[in-house]
């Protein structure tokens, strides 16, 4: 597989830029300013990185017209240049050789239907009464449970689990491990103490253009479908339970644990390693900070945290000590007042 | 599949329950309060949204006795309306066709015993020395290790994987993409600051009635066994390491992680995201709340919680920056007095 | 599969240790001080349960020629018996039959090259030009993806997913339910609020002997390589972002999260559940302690922690109020003064 290569002059219609230097001058592909050679191509979208640019071999810089003056060799303009990155990404993607078809070791159930352009590679089981959209791709040992709808373009990582019914839009990305479906976390207490199940009769409804990362886990709903808006990019070991109804375009980083009937609005985003108790509604436009715990909703737009600093271990037990003082201390401050 | 319907004289039976209404009334699911039409049955399981019941359209409502003035319509009157909305979810099960077998793709060893009306599915690897009880079901992609035992009516779902000589009880519910019996965590520091493998030769043994969540793992042990007692919930992303013993009837929420060697009690309900540091002891009947860390044992029932309140990041900036200077205060505060 | 047997002279001579007793004495395992029977041998590794050896059955006891008077029976003195009895345990291992063998039912592309002695299981895909060193072994229902290097000696468990162009070097040990190589989480925010997927590419580069846990995560790079160094140990449900680079034996217990960029030393030890932020640098020989949030770069050898002491709930509840009022509690003392 021998590497793309591009014209800059191609390269700067591609996204809408404007080429200062040699139209001909070809790059293979794109690196960081430190480590780019002369047939890279390379991008400033962080202005404090702009002395690096002094420095940098690269054989072009994309980057803001108000940067042009840092760097003198050949250059694109871009109003954005991050975005301007993000679609030169798609023409350096690897070409791995694909035909489209349905392996002969997948077992497709008569009453699937399955589109046109599809690949359903080895040891994928699709259950009955799936309907498969175009130019679907499901990698090997993916299972697709009974009734299970998947849109056009969509594409399914190897080992991806789907239970029954479950529904997921056009053109989403389900990393690997990752298990779509599963049942709710239902259980009502019997007389004697053991649990009884409340099978989780709801499913989950996944939006177009959603991105599910690897070893995420999205819970059908009880008796209602969990929602997953259109546009929403969740990360991996993500947890999403049951009856939660995550807004357009909100992004959860990593680690994220999200509890039952919690209902979070549009253009979120979320940080690594956050846990949200059920049944709160968090608004639109809401930033939450890594690690945090929310125990309550959030009803204005903003950026929210909990946690303390860091420190080292010997200073942080004094202080942590403290604070089951804090109570206390507290009430004596206010008393000597 | 036509969706089942059921009258309300079958209904009230089935849960124990009063029926005050039309014993010949049909409805054909399950549905809540704010959703329910007119063929749909709904329950009060919560006081507080008692007043919900003047909108609510359901053909009937499961409540208690005593809520039963604020319906008019047809009610089942029942002791614990949540633990008879739990049996009836089992009624609306979709019916998905399966007629037990070992489909033709699976591999499973000649030294397997397989009991009764055993349906194991494509793609599935059953090694030497397994003990599969009468009515397990297994789903696709599942690698089951030598010398595992599954006991009667287990279910496991699609692309687990359960390492050598683990075994687990009847009843049990395995979710998609857990691993059962991987090593646990244990290495040896050599002089030069490498790290030697401990080999796990324990294993993982897991009782009746037990559910695994999605992605959970559960370590073998080190020397003995990891145990699971009967009846334990676990959600799904939780991690129990080597040779944590778990009690009977305790409930863990999801993205929990249990460190080695912990002891935790019966019917103790762990929140989300809680994490549990190794070698302590839970007695029975505690709670944890959500993303409590907990450091040490607990020797008396009752709820327990770490962490700190949210805040607009703004605030919380400014007291988590005091929370580095709190011995420092303190020490001052007293020193005033 | 009779239990393995070995002589007390033979076990003295495995680990280079000094046997005090009958050399011909047999022991069929190796187990705790408190549940080892005359045919086991035990170890002293922590010098508090010192007093338990005068209660052991064990039929030989390892331990520090220090302690040696603590016991009457059949010994074996080591300068390092948590090292030794490491060691020990590979002896005991339980035997399973295999033999080196290519899977009739598993898939290896014709362009792909495997080494001797490599045992690829059942329904394991191996795609175009990989590299399969000597006595690999891939467990049942595997992915491996195009262009990926697997050295020697290296075992794949159970339903691991590895994306194209990852190398795993020389005797590493990958968990069941690991995804190796996914996508990194990367977009970029589009005018009308939406995300353009960045596409990831660059790769995962793991040393040699690195071991990682279940359902553990590692993400492929963004234009470079995420790193993870010689002899790194990670725990089940890590996860690992893209370009992060984890130094040589460090070592990262279970639900770690560690975010894009970081770089992280050698020879650090990270407890369960900490967060570690992006863009950061750890430098070698740190210790974090269990559910820390990192939030800045450690420039500094040692221990650091965050978070705050586990209470009762009603006691925690009193001292969390108060730390939203730290600021101005703080500022009020400091005017007293």
């Amino acid at each position: 597989m021998p590497a793309p290569s591009y014209s800059l002059g191609y390269l700067a219609k591609y996204v809408n830029g404007t080429l200062v230097g040699s139209k001909d001058y070809q790059v293979t592909g794109l690196a960081t300013l430190q480590s780019a050679t002369n047939d890279k191509l390379t991008f400033l979208t962080n202005k404090k990185y702009k002395q690096k640019l002094k420095h940098t071999r690269a054989g072009c810089v994309l980057l803001e017209s108000s940067d042009a003056e840092f760097f003198a060799g050949n250059k694109i303009l871009s109003e954005n240049p991050y975005l301007s990155y993000a679609r030169l990404t798609e023409l350096f993607l690897p070409t791995i050789e694909t035909k489209p078809c349905i392996h002969p070791s997948a077992l497709v159930d008569n009453r699937a239907s399955v589109g046109e352009g599809v690949d359903i590679a080895a040891n994928v089981v699709v259950e009955a009464d799936c309907v498969i959209g175009n130019n679907v791709r499901i990698y090997p040992g993916c299972y697709i449970g009974e009734g299970v709808t998947i849109g056009s373009g969509t594409i399914i990582y190897a080992n991806v689990s789907v239970y029954h019914h479950v529904t997921i839009g056009d053109r989403c990305i389900i990393h690997s491990g990752s298990v779509l479906g599963s049942d709710g976390f239902g259980f009502a207490p019997m007389p004697e103490r053991s649990w009884k199940k409340i099978h989780q009769l709801g499913s989950v409804e996944i939006g177009h253009a959603v991105e599910v990362g690897a070893c995420t886990t999205i819970d059908r709903g009880a008796l209602e479908n969990t929602v997953i808006g259109d546009g929403v990019k969740i990360d991996n070991h993500v947890q999403i339970a049951h009856n939660v109804q995550i807004g357009e375009n909100t992004a959860i980083a990593a680690a994220v644990a999200i509890a039952g009937s919690a209902e979070i609005g549009k253009r979120c985003t979320i940080a690594g390693a956050v846990g949200i108790v059920g049944h709160i509604t968090i608004v639109d436009d809401v930033h939450i900070t890594a690690m945090t715990c929310v125990t309550k909703s959030i009803s204005k737009a903003g950026s929210y945290s909990s946690g303390v600093p860091m420190n080292t271990t010997e200073q942080w037990r004094k202080n942590a000590a403290r604070f089951n003082q804090l109570n206390r201390l507290a009430k004596q401050l206010l008393t000597n007042n």
